[in-house]
């Protein structure tokens, strides 16, 4: 069946649009040394216990209507400056957790919020494939798509990781049928026609989609069926039979680990290979996230994705690649290149709001910030800075710091401790608000805005907390 | 199994949370009479052939990025006044098909949308489960749950319909098995943790929902199955084995059939009942539209849908309610009122997202106007005049207005013919914006500011074009 399939295009889908590594300017290099947030506090402070009374108040209010167990917490925006996060209560805590491109406004992102054109946006929402706002290809032109990767020119929008997902998931099981049907022009049969209406083959395919163990591709009903991270997650909901492969377990410190994990990255290829070869429920495209996120920060080698793009092609199926967290676009959509895989008819790959022009439009702010203020350098030079801080603090407490990894990647590092949740916790008390992944990973998601003179507040904080644990 | 079901709440799914019947004041009977923009055109306006060159030109360059053969029309919203829709040719358009609640600014609409929270809210996204705007309650409560139906008092807000749908399906679905295990303390089993890693029972268990024939219920994986109005939404996207029961298929007038349509309605009351006792895959919710909208603007009678809450707590499954076009809100979430709907543990009705802040404030604003403006009051006045008229043009042209019905029910009106295509297609020309639902029905879609004088335009208009069709 797959001997059909001609995938010479990327699908990518990003659950958030890749803002931080779009552009490069030079000015990040100034800009790294020089405070973005001048009015920023110089660091963190926290007085009383935690959550605090007015914090605690107003989640008991929150409780009557919304479901609250999750709630890290309360967070005022309106006393939040730079890569600081304020409570209620007047705490201020630095973030290295929100996943933010840049918290708090600057008067660029301003003038977007409070343009004609996003009051339009926000008042007259129509269904956007039928009536779009006459500029939206200037929207898309000027803001989505100068983050697209090279060679992916055109996009489908979404409104959220989990529909921009789904929607690449239905381009590749469209595309890989009508391959198999023999081309855009092959009408479909009376068969198709009367079978999908009641959930059957051959109209409603038992086709699937390969994902990875460990991986977090959103929770609704077809990308949950892809996501492995954590049962929690998945308890009680009805899946789909689909495949999933091992993704690479690399060994730290990488420079003393080369064969060990060649060998690893090498065996999941192989496996991936088989699966898409011999699984009972034919796979359209193979999903995978640039880094392992939620599932833990688990990373794998160029080499590794050159593989799967290399068997991908070999077997002609779909290669999806999920920034979920990689991207930092607070929107979302996939890009793609071949034209192909616009569906035969229209009406095939639509539904009423297809993403948010309010969105939109923040993101192509964010873009001209990202640029204007240099923060993809920024992010390079502050990361290399912090993964060197952190790999001294690494020497001096091995166990507290092992598996540090995210060299060379801006500042999306992590490390695993077995007293991940007692820092986790402890951390507020410190200032810091920082999250994990994972069963054990500590995982760093700091603001692009986030520079050395916070690096250096973070890694004496951490130092700090690792001795009060 | 479902003996052990207690569905004594109803579990109600919005995927536009429903603006247009949440509030009713005096001030529409004025209103109504009064044009709420006196700025409107008088008429709408039509030149040359359709459409113009500058939309093809800006539709053209859509289409380097964007699929556009769903395209209706490029809409040029800083021209649209009122219940009048631009294009870039200057053309005005009479619109019945937007299902807008309001389009164009309102100065009230205006400063929602210019406000500081609402900068906070597009700027600020952390994920609303985390880290929530610490006025997040109040949002909810002078917005989104003034609108809430009466005895549901909680809301888990969403993007869009699909996703509103599918989280609702999850949280029938966790609470079935809830019931199933025993109780919220009941611990899930090694056995249930392990299988649903591999999308396999116990833990990934073979559950339904039960919908209906020519339901919409929006295009992802979880909501498709559910979705039965057209094959060209389905094809090729793999689905779950999920029952369909028989939607009424009422005979019009309906004073002149009423012992035909009880009986019809009984006779799928009895398939739903059997379907729930009898499907393999057990029966965790039954999904209805209050009207089936997408499907043909299929009615029933209050009859009918109290039977499908007798059936569904007799039989103890949940009872879901999707206001898919007959909410008009702009946003999304489901309400519900019992307290055992939030699941056992956190983190298992979870998502990044978990909606729109902006988009919340934005519905805020619009229920305002709602109220302010009396719009309910309005459209049932309208819909009244406008229902009156087509039954007058129904006794004149009755090979053209067939089964006339949404009467007593606002402006949400519909129709069939047999030239359904061609009215739609030649009503551009005549200024009017109308589209169809189903195989023949014209369907009609005002906003919720369409008045009577623009009630005597639209019959005028649909007079001339039944004559020129």
């Amino acid at each position: 069946m797959s001997s059909v399939f001609r995938a010479s295009t990327r699908l990518r889908s990003a659950a958030r649009l890749p803002a931080a590594r779009a552009l490069s300017t030079t000015a990040g290099l100034r800009a790294a040394e020089k405070p973005y947030f001048p009015n920023e506090p110089t660091a963190p402070s926290v007085s009383g216990p935690l959550p605090g009374p007015k914090n605690q108040a107003a989640t008991a209010e929150l409780d009557e209507v919304f479901d609250v167990r999750s709630l890290n917490m309360l967070t005022d925006f309106n006393q939040s400056v730079g890569n600081y996060i304020a409570d209620l209560d007047g705490n201020k805590f630095l973030d290295v957790l929100l996943l933010f491109p840049l918290v708090t406004t600057t008067p660029h992102l301003l003038k977007a919020a409070g343009s004609p054109e996003m009051a339009s946006a926000l008042i007259n929402r129509p269904a956007l494939g039928n009536f779009p706002s006459h500029d939206w290809a200037h929207t898309l032109k000027t803001g989505v798509l100068r983050a697209a990767p090279k060679g992916l020119n055109q996009v489908f929008t979404a409104m959220a990781g989990s529909d921009a997902n789904e929607t690449a998931y239905k381009a590749a099981f469209m595309y890989y049928r009508q391959l198999q049907r023999g081309g855009p022009e092959v009408e479909f049969t009376e068969e198709e026609l009367l079978s999908t209406m009641n959930n059957a083959g051959p109209g409603s395919p038992q086709l699937s989609i390969l994902s990875f163990k460990s991986a977090f591709h959103g929770r609704l009903f077809g990308s949950l069926s892809t996501t492995r991270s954590k049962a929690i997650h998945k308890l009680d909901i009805p899946a789909f039979d689909w495949p999933q492969a091992t993704f690479p377990q690399l060994k730290y410190p990488l420079e003393d680990n080369i064969q060990e994990n060649a060998a690893e990255e090498k065996r999941c290829l192989a496996e991936v290979e088989r699966l898409i070869k011999e699984f009972h429920n034919p796979v359209a495209a193979v999903m995978v996230e640039p880094i392992q996120s939620e599932g833990g920060d688990n990373h794998a080698s160029p080499a590794f994705f050159q593989g799967l793009r290399d068997i991908t092609k070999r077997t002609n199926v779909l290669f999806i690649v999920d920034e979920v967290q990689t991207g930092k676009a607070q929107t979302a959509g996939y890009y793609f290149g071949n034209p192909a895989l616009r569906p035969n008819k229209p009406y095939r790959q639509f539904n009423t709001w297809m993403g948010d022009p309010a969105r939109a439009l923040i993101f192509r702010g964010i873009i001209e910030e990202v640029e204007r203020l240099g923060l993809v350098e920024n992010t390079r030079i502050t990361g290399d800075y912090l993964y060197s801080g952190l790999a001294r603090l690494a020497e001096k407490y091995p166990q507290h710091f092992q598996n540090l990894r995210g060299k060379n990647q801006g500042t999306f590092i992590a490390w695993d401790t077995p007293k991940r949740d007692q820092l986790v916790a402890k951390a507020k008390s410190f200032g810091i608000n920082i999250g994990g992944s994972g069963a054990s990973a500590v995982r760093l998601r700091p603001m692009l805005v986030f520079q050395k003179h916070h690096a250096d507040i973070l890694l004496e904080k951490l130092e700090q907390i690792i001795q009060a644990i």
